[in-house]
């Protein structure tokens, strides 16, 4: 893979927030550590339109987390001529880069979050920034709500103002379910194709990957401890279905990703552990699923 | 809705055939009822581009059913100009009637089944049918399969000894995961765009729905008191992962209608009652299901 200088300092920075970020949370996680697989993509000779690799990091059965991945992959593909057209350019062969991050808790009091953040590069020498993170409760907390939208304003507002309204935004409109008229969780930020000032994205995505754990680690250590039961994993259960019906039906990175070959494991660490679909839902009956329920239906203004 | 005489007698067809099959489904359970929603879609003007109504019918919690649905329903849809390319026709409106039937057993010895029955008409007279039916078992008993496919195949015989071939084969293509390079199950019968000669597709449709319990229900006898665990559950739950995948990334039926506004809690009854995703697959280190996986990467001709 020959690599811009810019491509380089981004793969550099992927990496590094990849290790500090599984180290901050086997210390929160205090019993289970990432099992990292080293991966490598077979040559484009076997139908396969992508060459590159990862470094996936899984952890499973923890006692704070049920299931976490934290992924690294630096990654040359074929631009399809359709998602050329939707990027705006030729059909070309796109290097990207990035770190991805989805942790499901085993609480139902503990949201689950995800997080990416990418670099882009043409063959033209075009290049941008992409990401974003955002926030799955199944029980609504405010105060959690509003903890992370306020650490992610101020992180967008050492840059630019209009940043965080913007991003928050596009958040509210990516994560969205159409055919269950709901957002996925309570959102955060979404920003793609930053290419304005190259240098200060950078410094913008860096600064997301550091700030991840300080902004997301005091939920969880607000809500590891609160009881639940049956009934709360139940809904947990039906809720990550829908967090599956998202990801398989309208997350662009992940049908890009299989589409073009990328390495199945490591995109659908993504999954749930455990889902439930029922025909019949004994929900929202109950305040507190109701509750959650009203703020997915009309996302609000948390911070 | 203006009816064509053949779109009546589809329409009359499917009904009666849900009917009948939801009889003999609560006989098989021996515990539990369908219960029954009659919908009707909101009109079009909503954002909507479909019209029409439905009787979803579902069995949750059965003795031999952990979720079963057999659904009904007779639409009107405008026909996207993508679609209708697809179909080698001009954007126009397009009915659909059809029965649309997942049965996920609770055993795990029980294999899941499903079956589609369907009826599109266009503006301008075009007519078709189209359908199938494919089982997906959890372990493999060749018995079972044999037994699936020889009774699809004489079925099929009776009509034209082309049939078979072409329809197992087609099933084998369209119920494919690419990503996962596995078969959703042990296949069975799929075919569309039946038109040549639309009175013999009416004869083999109608008896495709009458003959399926017949075809079915000797399996669930077979197999329903066999034991088994807490390791074969986990293992049943897996696997509906990938029927989870199947449907929302591949299924043209899912899509068609999750896209198209149609009535979500019908559509989404095919999804299981729960599913798994492990990162660290305990499985295929077991004989059973090492045998299953190969049948999936490997299809075989059954009769």
């Amino acid at each position: 893979m020959k690599q811009s200088p810019s491509a380089f300092a981004a793969e550099h920075c992927f990496r590094t927030l990849q290790d500090s970020i599984t180290r901050e949370l086997e210390r929160s996680d205090g019993r289970n550590s990432f099992v990292e697989e080293l991966w490598e993509l077979a040559p484009a000779a076997e139908g396969n339109s992508r060459a590159g690799g990862g470094r996936t990091r899984i952890l499973e059965g923890g006692a704070v987390y049920e299931k976490a991945g934290v992924n690294f992959s630096a990654v040359h593909s074929d631009l399809s001529p359709r998602l050329a057209e939707r990027l705006g350019a030729v059909p070309q062969t796109v290097y990207a880069t990035g770190i991805s991050l989805v942790l499901h808790p085993r609480s139902p009091m503990v949201p689950t979050v995800h997080m990416n953040l990418r670099y882009l590069e043409l063959e033209n020498g075009e290049a941008w920034f992409g990401g974003g993170t955002d926030l799955t409760p199944y029980y609504l907390f405010r105060e959690d709500a509003v903890h992370f939208h306020t650490a992610l304003r101020s992180l967008c507002d050492q840059f630019d103002d209009s940043w965080y309204p913007r991003f928050k935004r596009q958040c509210d409109e990516y994560f969205y379910l159409p055919h269950r008229a709901e957002a996925r969780g309570i959102g955060g930020i979404f920003f793609d194709n930053c290419r304005d000032s190259l240098e200060n994205f950078f410094r913008f995505v860096r600064l997301c990957g550091e700030r991840f754990p300080g902004i997301y680690l005091p939920i969880v250590e607000r809500r590891k401890a609160d009881a639940w039961g049956e009934r709360e994993k139940r809904w947990q259960e039906i809720r990550r279905g829908r967090y599956v019906e998202f990801n398989l039906l309208h997350d662009r990175g992940t049908l890009f990703g299989l589409e073009t070959g990328g390495r199945t494991a490591s995109i659908l660490m993504s999954l749930p552990p455990a889902a439930r679909w029922q025909y019949q839902d004994p929900f929202p009956e109950g305040d507190r699923e109701r509750e959650l329920l009203e703020v997915l239906r009309h996302p609000k203004e948390w911070a």
